[in-house]
């Protein structure tokens, strides 16, 4: 099968908002008057984001998902967005999978594939994800003001207590490992969340190297510091829905590691005034998104972890990066 | 140094037509009034697209200009782009040097480094382009109408005969294979021509597998057929600038070959209508940029090649396929 056959096969579907789709130089899209458009790409390599031998169709979800996780922490809708593959071969049975999950999560987002390119090489699956939102109603890193009270969505450190236990490193019971498993592989883009959330976050990011990295983000493009209290965060893995006997299996360091700093979560981390809480509250119900507060931004900068009793915690917590 | 560092130190600039660039989830552009927003990715891989070793100044360049092509295909005008990079280690004078030809490029063509992502891996580059076309005015593969001519942009088929004497296929002497060279790690994306050619051209493509192949395109696209006179492509090859003494070393199958299937070439191939000829001629002045008419377009679905005297030539040439 040729390069033209397998985009044609796998890749190509009639678009219905673009003004054109596959087969053309370059996809036209025409946004809407007034709305700014998101623009976010990732990249997604073999042996460093996801296991040889991943299940293709969940490898497809998730490949998106990471990127309209980005369109989610902006509050931008999903458009559209180009997939561009090195494949090591033309596996027929690995690209039929990986569309399926791919198209899939495509399809319930409204997000149309538009183009790309295909070519020999170890496989790496780049997405630049396109969304639109109103001018100036962006949800920035820039705009957490002391007294906000900070939230996280869904739950934290799942992905990574997974990625331990795959990796030999922790034990989990078997239920367990499957529910973190399944957020490991497929996560879930707060697209609903985000778009409630405009006009209530006075900022947003996504978490996805591990959440007091990535909150650092926010506190350093608003030039702000924060308080978070671990007691909560620690509550935050989806543990919490096994039973207290299963729990009390995993070391509660390991839970806090993977809860602070675990990576690949694909939550909202966003920050709003305490006048606020009402609608936050009601963006979450709209959304379908369990938020939870976490702490509370302080004009002193830094980060600083406290117990449930307001008790410092000494402990640090490395975020991922690719190159330290 | 670390991916944050690395992102900030080589890639992070200041935007200035863009809403928002690096630093944030997304980047945010706010397109003009009127505009579609033409899209387009590319992924090269080592090995494959480039040699290991390769100049990473030269291969900054040809990555933007590959997918500035793409642009210049349509005719649209370069906004922004995203790098998504996997790399095998931070390499700090390889991605100084890669940033040096990219972002030399990016500035030649106001086209800004608005996001992307950074990761290990593999050598992969794979850059998002979006550029701007009035709605409606994009050129497309599928206008060609019988009686149009066919014009190819610039030279063809150094590329690929650079390739085949830096891999001992072919002897060429020393000037013409750095010329050669020179067009195979530096091509030159035909923007302006792209541009000046909006309301001229019937189709347009670039040139990136091949004359014959990308050409059969728009003969789909477009429901049509094309006679292509091998005596006017054969002339196309840079070549031409040397003495007859030097061309005379060369087969002439293999010059057939380069410039008829030999890929790499990133030069616009378009047709337009007779009436059109003095505008194209005034179009590739203004431009700079040489075009020289190869062909006819025909009601009879195929591609004819004939010689200087219109007869028949045989001889097929496959076009460049990542997976046949």
């Amino acid at each position: 099968m040729g390069e033209f056959d397998l985009i044609a096969r796998y890749f190509t579907r009639p678009v219905r908002r673009a003004a054109l789709g596959v087969g053309d130089d370059c996809a036209l899209l025409a946004p809407a008057p007034g709305m700014q458009l998101a623009v976010s790409s990732d990249m997604l390599v073999q042996g460093r984001h996801f296991f040889a031998g991943t299940d293709p169709k969940r490898l497809g979800h998730k490949a998106l998902a990471v990127n309209l996780s980005d369109l989610a922490a902006c509050g931008a809708r999903p458009l559209a967005f180009t997939l561009a593959l090195a494949l090591p071969s033309a596996d027929e049975p690995w690209l039929a999978g990986f569309a399926r999950g791919l198209l899939r999560l495509a399809d319930a987002h409204g997000c149309e594939l538009v183009g790309g390119d295909t070519t020999r090489g170890p496989l790496n699956i780049c997405i630049t994800v396109l969304g639109e939102v109103p001018a100036g109603q962006a949800l920035l890193r820039s705009g957490a003001r002391p007294g906000d009270d900070i939230y996280v969505s869904g739950t934290l450190g799942d992905a990574r207590l997974a990625l331990e236990a795959l990796q030999g490193r922790a034990a989990l019971p078997p239920l367990w490992l499957a529910a973190a498993r399944e957020r490991l592989e497929r996560p879930t883009p707060r697209v609903a969340l985000g778009l409630a959330l405009r006009g209530v976050a006075s900022s947003a990011l996504d978490v996805s190297d591990g959440l007091l990295g990535d909150l650092g983000h926010i506190l350093r493009a608003s030039g702000v510091g924060a308080r978070i209290d671990t007691s909560k965060t620690i509550e935050l893995i989806a543990a919490s829905a096994y039973p207290a006997s299963a729990r009390g299996m995993i070391d509660p360091e390991l839970l806090h590691q993977c809860t602070l700093a675990g990576g690949d979560d694909y939550e909202l981390a966003f920050t709003a005034a305490p006048a606020q809480r009402a609608t936050v509250a009601a963006a979450a119900q709209a959304s379908g998104t369990p938020v939870t507060p976490i702490g509370v931004i302080e004009a002193a900068p830094g980060l600083r972890l406290v117990d449930g009793r307001g008790q410092p915690v000494a402990q640090r917590f490395a975020s991922f990066d690719h190159f330290a």
